[in-house]
């Protein structure tokens, strides 16, 4: 499937300022980008890399003093999750097993106080026998009793405050669940990509959750189709892959961010018995 | 129904310190103190007050330099506590219609930030249509939801940590369901004194919610029965309610407390049709 | 000196609210209200009462549905403060000789959390030798330590985390100062009031702390003349003394504050060596 | 300098668990690891493996029922640390100029809030025209204002909490100060090791922080001398780098750590005009 997604995101920087965007579509195995194109308005110098351990595409720039900016990004990407079906188990992967890369994403992170969740989770949710189950009930359990309110928290927030408040936006519904997984002994890691009909359209949040081998994906906000998704970056949670690190004076004044389907065809990934989830690698 | 409690604290004094005690049987119309004696050793001067509010009757001493010294406290306490039956609606009393003094318990206090919880105590507690309802179901939620276990929690765990951690003691238990009654506009308090029953012995906890003009008694534990307490005192939470009050530098080094009954009749309370629950008072 | 207060609060209301209001000025032996007029448009039925404690003068209304109204409160205030000189021994009353009353205001609440920060007060400021120094201390240290930003902070902060985050509002100033006096064993309660010359106009936050017999006042904010004052409330913190309670679905639309003095020769307060405090009573 | 280090872990098992344990002196350029022994008793299967980032060595054993176990690790372990002298200019590299994998050392993370410090750290810190400066002074505020004292603490606390309570053990001391670092925009990471003359004898918590190319360490406790440390690993905090992970049902039971010195000549590290510091690599 191809998408064109667009982020347009601009700035008022009062004092010399270094900014680090985590905007590019990634590059995967699937996923290609066929075209792309960063602009700055005014033009200034800019440094793109990519995060030691691939999971994001960096955009840095350090901008010398007082100025207003704007910085936007297109590209056309095509994406061919994997469809997971019958031959995942469902099983964990035993901790014993798990590469050392893997494992760091049982730990705690600082919107994902997964220690603190330990009881709750085992209690709620620990009679599932499979995790894919396991991972199910949890992303069903933050979609229900949790609220989706924007503007009831902020940058700050962490699972901690969600479990307790009950309300939040994207990047809540992913900490929290991802929490509730690392209780668990479940890998799990924050998504953050484009998504087709997220309405408003906005950067998205989900997450991945590691379940026989696989990376699967889950949204427990429903707000998108599961193969709508085109991967930005993945991290240990919204410190690691947030869409704009200000290190200095600036505040952001504006944001525009589209994602169409460039095939008529599309058909909105649903649950099914051969059709247990979607792995964007 | 007659009981006799005891209590004895022992404490090593490093430094002066003055002590404020909370372990009187409270005197009510419900209540009457047969019988009480209170021993210092070594003996001390003390100063016996009643709260402004009547709601705890005071020990206070100061202790003047580097000592060891063991408070013991006992009496026959006469309970009859009003059984609620169906003179009692079960319905609130509009908070437009309560007096001051009963409104100051909607409030949010130290341990019970019932401000945080509102979302929550209305998604979860909110579709059953009397209070009396709401709180019965608030105190089996606690009870099914929150693990019992010594020692996990300490004097300053609060209900938003017990949300979350989902483990404590009978204070916790207390402050978590006095949340989500003030978070329903439901004015609630907490009740300490002393159980029959209560095993291992210890001071106890609950909580009175004020429900058709009556302070009714709940215990989200289910440790002891409801109409096996004496009661000590109420307040907002355990800040105001606490067993010792210590200003100064020194700690507690044993404590023993004890609770029986004299009447060999003793039944327990259990709810039933016409047995809505227990009113101190 | 003689004070024109005025304050016009605007709601929208979605379904059945009941408010509670903390707008008036207070009466007290150094407050004496001249004239006063309380108007609601469109014009309800209301109540007025006293806290049983004499600390606030409510006005309580239940709204049946949806609608917008406003309230606007006026009044023409006498205010007398005493002037704390010499014979104020700036000592503390001793813990065992305060009446339970006072001794209400030692303990942790909601938005003070002083069993937290001891170690902290005691360091940073129990060198001190009388009290009224260590309150003078923990003001300049508030006001020289959080920044003074609108908007930072909302109706849930706690001093707690002012401490850790080092901004807020004169209610945050106030509960932090408070949470530090309580932690030394210094009673402190929560002031709210009108206040001459503040800028821009709004509801004043201050802090009284009992020492030697009176309840000094003590604004760690330094925005207003201590006796440019007029009290509306005292209480633990602002969950006793919130300017409006809202029980039910309505919000805020629009807030009008104004405070001026009648009289011309006013002089605003300053510290001196027989000047040590202002007291409101 | 050749030290032996001995370290002693004793377990009850009551339910199959895995353990990942970080308790091996790491290999690095400056650190030669000559001998080394891992037993365990009773005799079991484990696996040793290392980082993906190289920052760790790991054991990982899976305990397949109900038991008791000691592992047990002693090494010969030489360690060349660079002393840090006029050649490192003390200045910050400018994010802009970070590689990815140093730059993730500037999020916040689990016992690490810096998004909550940056207020409170640009007062107290931002002064210092250097990095190294600031962050020498970061570490002598934090010895100053937060008081050592065993058993304050546990595996939950974070830097928030101890800006706030201002009590706890090395642990929370590296937590604090890598807060205030990365608030500042410098990138910091936690240093776990065997430590000689450590009273009494224990794993050793430090900071590193990354200043002008090299990773400097400092220990806000000043309670090892700094070139007295064996490095087991550096991780973004304590859940990073925790001496063990337990992903099950059992419990410690004992520990013993010892570290000793080889060599007759050591001389403690001190600050000087050309000695800024010790570089672990």
């Amino acid at each position: 499937m191809k998408f064109t997604v667009n982020s347009s995101l601009s700035y008022v920087v009062n004092a010399p300022t270094t900014f680090i965007f985590n905007i590019h579509a990634l590059k995967t195995v699937n996923q290609t980008v066929w075209e792309e194109q960063l602009t700055l308005d005014p033009s200034m110098k800019i440094e793109e890399y990519t995060a030691h351990d691939g999971s994001s595409r960096f955009v840095r720039l350090k901008v010398m003093g007082a100025m207003n900016f704007t910085i936007d990004y297109s590209a056309i990407v095509e994406v061919t999750p994997t469809i997971i079906d019958e031959n995942n188990s469902g099983q964990s992967v035993p901790v014993v097993e798990l590469n050392s890369y893997i494992a760091s994403f049982l730990y705690p992170s600082r919107y994902c106080q997964s220690d603190k969740l330990m009881t709750f989770a085992y209690k709620q949710f620990g009679h599932h026998t499979s995790v894919y189950d396991k991972v199910l009930a949890i992303t069903d359990w933050v979609h229900s009793n949790i609220d989706y309110i924007s503007g009831t928290t902020n940058s700050q927030t962490s699972a901690m405050e969600t479990i307790t408040e009950r309300v939040g936006v994207c990047r809540d519904f992913a900490h929290l669940t991802i929490a509730f997984c690392r209780a668990l002994s479940i890998p799990a890691r924050y998504f953050t990509g484009y998504a087709f009909q997220l309405n408003p359209p906005d950067f998205h949040a989900c997450v991945e959750a590691y379940i026989d081998g696989n990376w699967i994906i889950f949204d427990p906000t429903h707000l998108a189709p599961l193969n709508g998704l085109v991967k930005i970056a993945t991290g240990r949670d919204a410190a690691d892959a947030a869409v704009s690190s200000i290190f200095g004076n600036a505040s952001g004044t504006s944001m525009k961010v589209d994602c169409q389907v460039l095939d008529s065809s599309f058909v909105p990934f649903e649950f099914g018995e051969n059709q247990k989830g979607i792995c964007y690698q």
